[in-house]
């Protein structure tokens, strides 16, 4: 292979820039060109893309968001969206392609390579929902932003005795959720992946707390679990606690990343580029247990992934 | 003077520990007793007090929130409620009274000096409108944590070539909006001070912008300018930039205090009781072109405070 | 099991306040009383300890450093000192001890068990360099740590177009060298597993790197790889370039734990506390590929732990 | 004025990059075009320049460092080389010059002055060393700085019950370690400006503070004076508490700056170009009161500047 392309694809996530940098960084090493291509699968139908030399990925390792931008696409969705983009790859003489992103790039990526170019798909995005995987790039990132941000409500709960509800991203996931929930010592913490009672798993669990003394109460809300707003009246309603809902918003995807994210990204960008120039396979690249592997695209997006129901129960275990 | 009190009032501010911590060693090391008085005026009432040593004070300059906590008190602003606060501060020898807080409090300061305690007011609060200082304690810490939530929000905004409308706290006034802005260089900022039309300076602003350039795009929005969703919305409909508000929140409040507010902190809570301790006076503490200064309560109350309309004028002079 | 103590010991590490919260909050929902150690073995020997309640433990999670504070004992070393702290431990009714520190604290806790005493030992120390676990309490935060410092360091290096020589510590274990050195694109990173030639790994890698057009550089050196110093000025000398030396010394000691420590020291804390309650048996805790296990102390001690030597030839294969 | 040119001189400080944007701003706004110099003098006598535009300067508000680099120049300390840049400055059509650093460049300015180049100073460094002005860019953002390393060592130096002596920058001047010392809590702060005694200043008050139950301390020092190594041995010497010295270094010069440096530098560079634009006159910017004014070059070096003194006493006063 002479000549490969990479592109961010869906929602950003820190660290995505690092990937950005390990496979240029790659490529140039094992004596391949790059292309960037700009603006995700949309760019790449329009051929937006800028050759990437050692220094183009100078400095931009500790930066968030993406330099190669990512965008919505509707007309990739389209067989005849994603034949003009293998054109396009043809045409600029892109043998081998790298995506950045989610499971929806992934389906971009699978669908391309339907049409011939060989595409290797790195997880990134802040979630952590994408099972073949157990850390996206992105994820370490945005729970240390959200444990900092719930560290700063939790200053202003505690000195007036309060309850906060704190909403956090993660529709379909609750690994933000959950992860950020034991870091800050959340008294309740409510994931899609796990069905809840009000009664019993929020108001009991803060009224047994009162009874040990404590004033303040932090429960953290994935996004797919309820409307912050309502949660906090029903907590003030039937405990009598003066209770606030904070919606944490897109400060969570910002950033510069963290080490775990910078040292994924790199590990993986690298890993992703090397199986382009030696192996010539379409795949999406993973971490399991420390290990960077591959999996093949159809495979990967098949897979099922299951919240720790054992670190859910500890959580609960120590947050009284 | 032999015996002091101090209370924290009102919403809780970063430096209110820092400002505790300053009055209870100038006070022991000037040979008085201080009493920390929990939950602001509505503790005082029920002499809800605890004795402070040098140590009760060790390793909390550093924390956000207030150690003494902070209540609203309904029963504190009737005459009868404000007659019974003075008296507990007989009965206990409370002498003469430190209150940190907002406005709010020190009209509470200057109903209990009616009563006959020596009052000294302590300015904390994050929105910096008191208007007898150029700072109040919690307002740099304020500024640059929404500096960094929007630091971060512009990752992804700029990754996705969007427009961001972002919600600050100032219900009354743009200081917090004013400064995050300056520094956060946001092509637009809205405050209560200074009214707006929404095609002039905002539309007309952002398409003379994407002239020179320009793809992503931040608003700076006071809470009292405004609905963050609704204005996100227009604009959106009126540039055809996809737009989305984030609203910062509580996470404003909290946080470990920076530089300015632990040094600004000290100087007034020493000052603060050296006033009492020498001057035996009631007054509001203030910063004042880098001096700390006092001034009666009642004149403290009565000044006004305007938003420096040239740094707003340079503010948009350099956003383009 | 009816009562058990809780000690850290060694050098101190972020996370340690998260893992005595876990032990006490997990001991008490299974009817156990903890005793808090102060000083690690010192104490113990001079039944320096406190009754825990739940209370004991509040707003620690995000603390730095120990509440228990640590301390070093010759007269621990002794099997006489070993053995008055088993008799102390009949005498204060402690039938189980958590131990929280790092090899030499396990072999304490080796000692102590010999003495009668079930002991359970949690890896806490910032170098990573416990041969059992695939990650150590306090190892994540000191990386973050040591990464921002070297962010700031190369904004200045940067400016200057210098070479910034910076130690980072890790006496015998590369680990922090390693993840930091990639995080922050290191020119070169020498750790002490790896044997390095000066003038090929040093000198012509610069060299090479300067023919890029990169005109500053980053050399991250592992404490037990030589003299910052010396190495700076051996640089300069040979490459021409300005060098500066930077000891990032005892900074990487502290600071409030990052999401991954938190939730392990809470993982390991709660799996620690439930061996002495359920299993009754000395042992290590453990991280393997995500899951918390346990090793015999004699076998944990005996495992010796290797770099991932393919991690270190990535590092450098990107960051040319 | 129709085109001028800006560099940035002497060592590198957070907010240069906030200072250039603003200068390249209202340069465009005002219809001025503006050459970014690279390299400070030696590359203005080299006529290393690029054109700015609007989007030359996006993206940089939050960057430390400078994106036009600085250079000792050898050759400019001599009249030959003034003139050599001078003649550069009329051959590219700088008409007027910004000098963004600290009093040796304002002193190059001067020069550069006397051979017909109109030359504004804006005090950059974060030394605060500047007298004409109350606050210099890049001050605030290193003593938050070196605040967060305080905080940080202090949790592993409270953890072991330790001192530790801590050296900061400020070889002629001691703001940063009276600002960082207050802010810290710091039990000692030495400054250049006060002379002191090792036993009374330093021995005796840190008895008199293990008197009142304190059992972990914190020495700042600023670099001009001692050695912080030196210090430490003869604190533990004498004292016998177990004392470590820490040297904070060149991470203190980066960093990305808070919203003060960031607001100052915006301001400042506002305020030179209108100068040059307008006033068409050669002098140092600088911030008195909150309000930006500006000196004549000879007055503005002439100026000396004191620690408030009183300021010094209170720290002291407070951190018993």
């Amino acid at each position: 292979m002479r000549t490969i392309g990479v592109l961010t694809s869906g929602g950003d996530a820190p660290g995505m820039n690092a990937a950005i940098r390990a496979v240029v960084r790659t490529a140039i090493e094992n004596n391949m060109h790059v292309l960037g291509v700009n603006n995700g699968f949309e760019g790449l139908m329009m051929g937006d893309v800028v050759e990437m030399n050692l220094r183009s990925v100078s400095n931009i390792i500790n930066r968030g968001g993406t330099i190669l931008h990512s965008a919505r696409s509707e007309g990739f969705k389209t067989e005849a969206g994603q034949k003009k983009a293998a054109d396009m790859c043809k045409a600029l003489g892109i043998e081998g392609l790298i995506v950045i992103g989610g499971d929806g790039s992934f389906r971009g990526a699978q669908a391309l390579a339907k049409q011939g170019i060989v595409c290797v798909g790195i997880p990134g995005t802040i979630d952590n929902d994408i099972a073949c995987t157990d850390n996206t790039i992105g994820f370490d990132t945005a729970i240390n932003t959200v444990m900092e941000m719930v560290d700063k409500v939790r200053d202003t709960t505690e000195s007036h005795s309060r309850c906060s509800v704190i909403e956090v991203m993660g529709r379909g996931a609750g690994y933000i959720a959950l992860y950020s929930g034991i870091a800050t010592g959340a008294t309740i913490i409510l994931v899609p992946e796990v069905s809840y009672d009000f009664d019993k798993d929020v108001v009991d669990v803060m009224k047994r707390t009162v009874a040990t003394g404590k004033r303040h109460f932090v429960v953290i809300l994935a996004e797919g679990c309820g409307d912050a707003e309502k949660m906090a009246k029903k907590i003030e309603e039937q405990t009598g606690i003066e209770t606030r809902a904070t919606i944490l918003g897109h400060v969570q995807r910002g950033g510069s990343p963290t080490v775990r994210d910078r040292v994924l990204a790199s590990r993986m960008g690298n890993y992703a580029t090397r199986i382009l120039r030696y192996d010539n396979k379409s795949c999406v690249v993973a971490e399991k247990a420390g290990t960077i592997v591959d999996y093949p695209i159809d495979i990967a997006l098949e897979m099922k992934k299951e919240l720790d129901i054992d670190m859910y129960r500890m959580a609960h275990e120590i947050s009284i």
